[in-house]
């Protein structure tokens, strides 16, 4: 009793929700209960919303099946998918609070090199916390960790960085191939520990993957939409990736930041190839028109909120991509719906329409 | 005796050269033997000519001082810095291979996480081989490495990938800070050994350090000139910045990659921060114009080799930059010039000179 230890509350401990989609018990909570259980969490239960879902005692939560969802969201229910994990997008639309983390239920705790278990949700805080270098590319990786700075030739007017809107992390084990490649590799597992965390440069997109995720909902919430997926749609498995492709060019253009690296999770069991090969064929062939088209999306000056570059882009979707798939235009008006709900459910204080005229006033 | 080992020769043993710029006898070269002896180098001794350099034996080398410089390049000469490490470019120019390996007298051979000394040519050798991937983000890095592949999300279009031009490696110990930096942080070492081959994209700019890198002569080397630095130039320590950023921009638009990462040197003394200072001071302030200038380069679809767009750069230079301050129109001048040597020195075989108005024919 020598040195009573003052308790030290989790970072952002009343700032975040941890957003868990599902269809089964939640027993890998269990393993991250010394990280997760001071945090509040929203489970989204996908599928058959009879079925109850059982959660590990202790845990603060909220639960969402798809008679809630129906239930909160009324007709615009429609622009949330069911039957897909594309539904977690249910959880950052009822959140309240400013930082979302977002995991898969079949990612566990990794260790790193040393053996010590990883706080991925810790660490994702120190990502969000932390500015972003997309201006130009700093070789020794994120110059805000300790031991690390920016190199001799980055210039200074551009140190202060950018505020950093998301923090993407990554998976030992099984690694996150689309169905070609885990046929083709089918025991190929990732062992590399890549002890870094790094800015993906503006003008830059990537792959967005929605197992490990962490985003400031306050600064690109309105974007992270999970699209039209699963039951009644024509692809899956593109949820994440569309999320990110959207969000990756509206970060650009509103000077947001975007890392990938640190932290690792244990992604445990590799999905069917044959059954994500059926729902991935599509977006496998799409996806050669969808990335040209982002590449290429420019917003103009006056799209200077999130929600307006959203519906500026939804525009642009439903005229370039829906030469592609009727579905694009479905897509398109999915994520105009998505924006009303988003503005219906997360209301501006004293907020004063101007300049949304595409947004559906309250 | 049961198994003779057949020998295997060192990688590109007879198409790549190592470029050392040097004012001291070669001594770090034995702690290089194991992995340099094979090959052949190029010495190129800055400042006074008339000291003798010591090289260990049993090293294949050739050896330029300024005397040698002046004599190969006649008038040309001027275009290659004295007292500068910038010298080093002259050993580019010289060389008949098709790869370098370029690397500073006080980089040693540095030790992975297990013990284990890193060949760093090998690493440099394995980058410059396999393709890099500017055009689309890899989360998992370098996808052409062992265990390693392109993820879900990864258009499948773009996974031939883009010749790699260029492969530039990092430091432990020393990081290339610089002088503010050192000046702020000396007792910072780089501790962080980062297990990643990455692209940098197109159409982001990096700080390229010249003290452990790599590139494909035949692929980009007329853009690797060093500038003009040192001696009677009012800048310093900019030589491999200058290089990286015109490099990189013709890169982008040849779709060549870069990459960044792998291998480390243990880089051994950090170089006196307040001389630093003095040979930076302008290059710190002018490189927050120099930089959007390079964000800003387009070139002509016409630019269809390095040549072409060097000297297309030259000319921008001097109508940009110029502004600033006289010592860029020099510098466009020595641009020139540099490619004028290139040409002489570097005669393509049944040339036929069109379409390259602005190079003195030979």
């Amino acid at each position: 009793m020598a040195h009573p230890v003052s308790p030290v509350s989790p970072p952002l401990k009343d700032e975040l929700d941890i957003v868990i989609p599902t269809i089964r018990n939640l027993d890998f909570l269990e393993m991250w209960r010394p990280f997760f259980q001071p945090y509040h969490l929203i489970i989204v239960q996908d599928g058959d919303p009879t079925k109850t879902i059982r959660v590990p005692d202790g845990f603060d939560y909220e639960l969402y099946n798809r008679n809630d969802v129906n239930r909160v969201l009324g007709p615009k229910a429609s622009c949330i998918s069911f039957k897909d994990s594309a539904c977690r997008c249910f959880g950052f639309l009822v959140s309240k609070k400013k930082y979302i983390f977002t995991i898969d239920d079949d990612c566990f705790v990794a260790k790193d090199p040393s053996g010590k278990e990883i706080n991925a949700l810790a660490q994702h805080i120190q990502n969000l916390l932390t500015p972003s270098t997309p201006h130009f590319f700093n070789t020794l990786y994120d110059p805000f960790r300790d031991g690390a700075d920016f190199v001799r030739g980055y210039p200074f007017s551009l140190r202060e960085g950018a505020p950093t809107a998301i923090s993407h992390g990554l998976w030992l084990n099984i690694p996150d191939y689309d169905a070609p490649t885990q046929l083709v590799k089918p025991l190929e597992r990732n062992t590399r520990y890549v002890d870094a965390v790094m800015t993906i440069p503006k003008g830059t997109l990537f792959p967005m993957c929605g197992m490990n995720l962490g985003f400031n909902r306050e600064l690109i919430g309105p974007a992270m939409y999970f699209g039209l997926m699963g039951h009644g749609q024509p692809i899956g498995r593109y949820d994440d990736m569309w999320a990110g492709w959207c969000a990756k060019v509206i970060c650009d253009h509103l000077s947001l930041g975007v890392k990938t690296g640190l932290p690792y999770i244990w992604h445990s069991k590799a999905s069917n190839p044959f059954v994500n090969l059926q729902k991935e064929y599509k977006g496998i062939y799409w996806q050669e028109e969808i990335v040209p088209f982002f590449q290429s999306v420019v917003f103009p000056e006056e799209c200077t909120t999130v929600q307006n570059c959203y519906i500026e882009l939804s525009k642009k979707v439903k005229e370039k991509l829906g030469a592609i798939d009727p579905y694009f235009e479905k897509l398109a008006d999915g994520m105009v719906t998505w924006i009303e709900a988003w503005e219906e459910l997360n209301p501006k204080p004293n907020a004063v329409k101007k300049e949304e005229p595409s947004v559906k006033s309250k």
